[in-house]
C-alpha cells in the first residue's frame, strides 16, 4: 500500500531530536522522525533499563540513555514524552545542560500545569513550546507505537507568551511533517476544550466499568457477556494507561471539575425525563447528538465502518 | 475468505418465518435466515411502503407484506424486530390470525415490558419466547443489516413460565444456527443486565454529546476536530436510532434509574477525588478497569485491534 506519510523531507528540520519518555507517544515520534527524516540525530532517553533495552531492540534511535541530563547536551530539540506529573522533575533535570536556542516542548495533555512546571527550570535562550498531539490508543509502551499515528490528527501548540516565533514555526512544521494538523491555543483554552473532548468522557467511561464491576445482583462474568450492547466501547478507554490519567487529572483539576458539574446537571435533566416518562425530550436529545457524530466523520476524525469496524461488521466477514 | 456462518442446515427448522420491522436487526435475520435456509419461505413486513419497496429490491425475503395481520397467517414463527414502543400494538393487530403451534418472538432491548405488552394479545396454543440478540451497529434501516450480525454474539431468551419447552428449545436452536450463543434468563433478570451493559452506557453518551454541543466556552468545531482524544468513542453509540431508544428507556424505567443511581454515586466519589487531589485512589480505580476490558478481549467480545482498528492503527497503513 502506498506511504501515507510520503517521502522523507529533502534535509532534516533538528540536528539532535531527543525523546525522553520512550511510550506509545514517545516511541511513535521516533518512528516518524526517523521515516521522514526529522532529525539528523535520533536520542531515546528512559528511566527504565528495560524501556531502554527494547528500544535498542527496535532500533528506534541512534542512541539510547537512561540519563536525561546526559542526553540532551548539544539537543536542538528535547520532547518530554513522560506522564505530566514528572514532567517537572526532568525539566529540572535538564534544565542546566540545555544549550542556547534549543527549543523544549512536551506532549502532555494537559498544558497549564505543564507550563508552569516546566519553565521556572529553563535557562535564557531556550524556548518553551509545549505541544499536545490528540492522537492515542488504549496500550502503552514503546512496541506499542507507530510512524502513522499522528496522521491526519490535530496537534495544538501552546507556546508561551515570550517564546521566540521561529520556535514556534519549527514546531509547526515539525508536526505538520508528522502528518498533523497545527492548531495554535492559550494553555488555559486548551486546558478546557480537551476537559470535556478527552478528560471527561475518560472519566466517565473509568466510572461506568468500576460501576458495572461492583455490582451484586449483575455478576461480572454477565457484565462482560453481554459487553457488546454498549459498554465494551467505554472499557477501551477505561483500559488507558492508569498513571498517565491519574496525573491528568491531577493537573487540570479545575477544567475538570467544570465540565463534570454541567455533565451532572444535564444527567440530572435526562434521569427526571425518564422518571416522568417525557419521550419527546429524549427523541429530541437523540436526534441532536446523531448530528455531531456525522460532523465528526465528514471531518476525517473517525471511520464510518459500521460498529467502528469490529469483526462482526459487513466489511468483516463474508456477506451479501 | 471462509464463511464464518457455515453451511446451510440440512432442512429448515420452521416452514414460514415472518420477521415484522425490516431495520437493521430485522433484515439482518432475514439475511441470515436466507443463508443458512433457517425457513422454507422468508415474509418480511413493515408498514412503511419505502422500506417495503427496498425489501423487494434487496430480494431479501420471499413475500413481502405491508399488513402484518395478513402476513402472520399460517406462519410457524414470527418474530417481531420494531421499536419495543410499537410492539403491544403489532401483537394485537396479529393476535387473532395467529395459528395454533405458532411461536412468537422479539428482538427487544427490554423485556419485562415487552412481555407484559405481547402475551395479553396471543390465543391459546401460541407460545411467547422474547429473544433479546446482544448485537447491533449504529446504523438503522433495511441496508444497514448483514448476515453475520449475529455471529459470535450472545442471544437471550427470556420464556414465559408456561412457555412450551419444545418451543424454547427450537427458538435455541433458530439462534444457534444463526451463529449467536444463547442463554436463558427471566424477564426481569435481563433488564437489570441491560441496563448496566447497555442503556446506561447509552444514556450517558447521549448525555456527555448533549453537554459538550451546548457549551459556550468551547466551539462546536473544536469539539469535533479534537475528538480523537476520547470524545469520539461516545458518539457512536449516541448515534443510534432515536426511536429505539426512547422506547427502551421508556420500558426499562425502573432498572436504567437504579443502575444510574449507583453510576451517580460513584461518580460522585470519584468528583471528590479529583477535587481533593487522592492520587491513588484514582490510580487504584483505573487499574481496575484495564482488567475488565482484558477480560472481554478473552472472551471474544471485543477486537484487540488498537484504537478499534480505526485507520490510524498499525494494522491500517505503512508502518516499521
Amino acid at each position: 500500500m502506498p506511504d501515507r506519510l510520503g517521502p522523507p523531507l529533502p534535509q532534516p528540520l533538528f540536528e539532535k531530536l531527543v525523546i525522553v519518555g520512550v511510550g506509545l507517544i514517545g516511541s511513535s515520534l521516533l518512528r516518524v522522525a526517523r521515516r521522514k527524516g526529522l532529525a539528523r540525530v535520533l536520542v531515546g532517553v528512559d528511566r527504565s533499563m528495560d524501556v531502554c533495552a527494547r528500544v535498542r531492540e527496535l532500533d528506534l534511535a541512534d542512541q539510547v540513555y537512561d540519563d536525561a541530563a546526559a542526553a540532551v547536551v548539544g539537543a536542538d530539540l528535547v520532547i518530554l514524552c513522560t506522564p505530566v506529573g514528572a514532567i517537572g522533575s526532568v525539566a529540572e533535570q535538564i534544565g542546566p545542560h540545555l544549550s542556547a536556542g534549543a527549543i523544549v516542548s512536551d506532549v502532555g495533555s494537559v498544558k497549564g500545569a505543564v507550563v508552569a512546571s516546566i519553565s521556572p527550570h529553563l535557562p535564557a535562550g531556550v524556548s518553551c513550546v509545549p505541544a499536545h498531539p490528540v492522537a492515542g490508543t488504549e496500550y502503552s509502551g514503546p512496541d506499542a507505537g507507530f510512524a502513522t499515528l499522528f496522521h491526519e490528527r490535530w496537534c495544538i501548540l501552546t507556546p508561551l507568551e515570550d517564546a521566540d516565533p521561529k520556535a514556534v514555526d519549527a514546531m509547526n512544521a515539525f508536526w505538520s511533517a508528522a502528518g498533523s494538523k497545527v492548531e495554535v491555543m492559550t494553555p488555559a483554552h486548551h486546558d478546557l476544550v480537551l476537559a470535556i473532548t478527552s478528560h471527561v468522557p475518560h472519566l466517565i467511561a473509568y466510572n461506568i466499568v468500576g460501576t458495572a464491576a461492583d455490582l451484586e445482583e449483575v455478576t461480572q462474568s454477565e457484565v462482560i457477556k453481554f459487553s457488546a450492547g454498549g459498554f465494551r466501547d467505554f472499557t477501551r478507554i477505561a483500559a488507558s494507561d492508569p498513571t498517565m490519567w491519574r496525573d491528568i487529572f491531577l493537573h487540570n483539576r479545575e477544567a475538570v471539575l467544570e465540565m463534570l458539574g454541567r455533565f451532572n446537571e444535564d444527567l440530572a435533566a435526562l434521569q427526571r425525563m425518564i422518571r416522568w416518562g417525557d419521550g419527546q425530550g429524549l427523541y429530541d436529545l437523540f436526534t441532536r447528538t446523531r448530528e455531531i457524530r456525522r460532523s465528526i466523520i465528514e471531518q476525517g476524525q473517525e471511520t464510518t465502518a459500521a460498529d467502528f469496524g469490529r469483526r462482526t461488521s459487513p466489511d468483516a466477514g463474508s456477506d451479501q
